[in-house]
């Protein structure tokens, strides 16, 4: 049977890692055990190299194009070499990141043009997609004062406030009325946080097994 | 005034280098001193850098999208941080290789459809194009022995015989009646070579001047 390929969303701060974790004892006590996890870009020898180009190179300037580009170069690794084959042999893939960063990030953020960005994500990837998307919505001032606590920043997060909310806003857009994605309130006590993400993720296998 | 960029393209082994050379006696003989010289991938930091995964990468597979994706994340580097600058500064800039390399190595060689080869170099580039294309034809199976010759051959010089006839097919299609190309039969002796390279800019040099 093919796997499931779900992806954990968010800006800088949200708690991605601590989703990460209650989803895995989340599809543990559903009978879930063999999961592959990725994190984006990344996830292949070839996409860290370029996850490192991508947020700390600092002998020039780095173009936006550039940037987008390197990112799809780092996403059809991973997808081809280690997501595909996974899903194939019926594993669970638990992402920290896929598609929708790009989209949000540099869509939203940088503010490409929506139309170049679709013909992007279709070159490039076809119709493949997550079966489920959990993004974790936090006020962007929030999550970056939280994520500076965790001490430096990458080039990429280094932006100014404005980006962060052209980021977010480009979130909400893709997963409001989106049947495959769940949007969990990041900015509540943390137990909330962990019994939505519960929820939405019990909901959505109960939805997948009829 | 704004400079000019003239780019040498050809198969492996067709004799870029000494062709190159050519080139700069030719133009120094016409007065012109100040060249930047370029090569792609690479000619910035960053470019560089993908230069080597694109050309060296051994620890995984290289998807052919992947490819693509950053020979252009480098290509827009080198354009927008290298060649854009110089033009503006009224220099003469030589590359070894730009687009047209992709055009025919990825378009023809790997056989990535024609549209998105075109959408793609729209989508990076817009209408930035050399002033000038100086294509060294040679049969495949010489330039390869040539290249063999000098040493170790890297990851795309690697392929077979059939893609680097794909690749000059589609080189052939894109400088035929094209009035910012010319072809120079690079199977000829040295010397013969190198007289057609020095009227070919002369002759393209005499047209700008008018």
């Amino acid at each position: 049977m093919q796997g499931k390929f779900i992806v954990i969303e968010g800006l800088e701060g949200a708690g991605k890692s601590t989703a990460m974790q209650t989803v895995v004892d989340t599809l543990k006590s559903l009978g879930v055990s063999d999961i592959v996890f990725t994190r984006e870009p990344g996830g292949t020898p070839l996409a860290e190299k370029l996850r490192h180009l991508i947020k700390h190179e600092t002998e020039e300037p780095v173009t936006d194009k550039a940037e987008l580009l390197m990112l799809y170069a780092a996403r059809i690794q991973l997808v081809e070499n280690v997501i595909k084959p996974a899903l194939a042999a019926g594993k669970i893939v638990l992402g920290d990141r896929h598609d929708m960063s790009s989209q949000a990030y540099q869509g939203g953020g940088r503010q490409f043009d929506q139309t170049l960005m679709a013909n992007l994500k279709n070159m490039v990837l076809g119709d493949f997609e997550p079966d489920f998307v959990l993004y974790l919505d936090i006020d962007p001032a929030e999550g970056l004062a939280r994520a500076r606590g965790r001490g430096e920043l990458d080039r990429i997060e280094q932006q100014g406030l404005d980006f962060f909310h052209r980021t977010r806003q480009r979130y909400l857009e893709l997963v409001q009325n989106n049947p495959k994605a769940a949007i969990i309130n990041a900015g509540q006590p943390l137990a909330q946080v962990q019994a939505d993400i519960q929820i939405a993720v019990k909901n959505w296998w109960m939805s997948q097994a009829k």
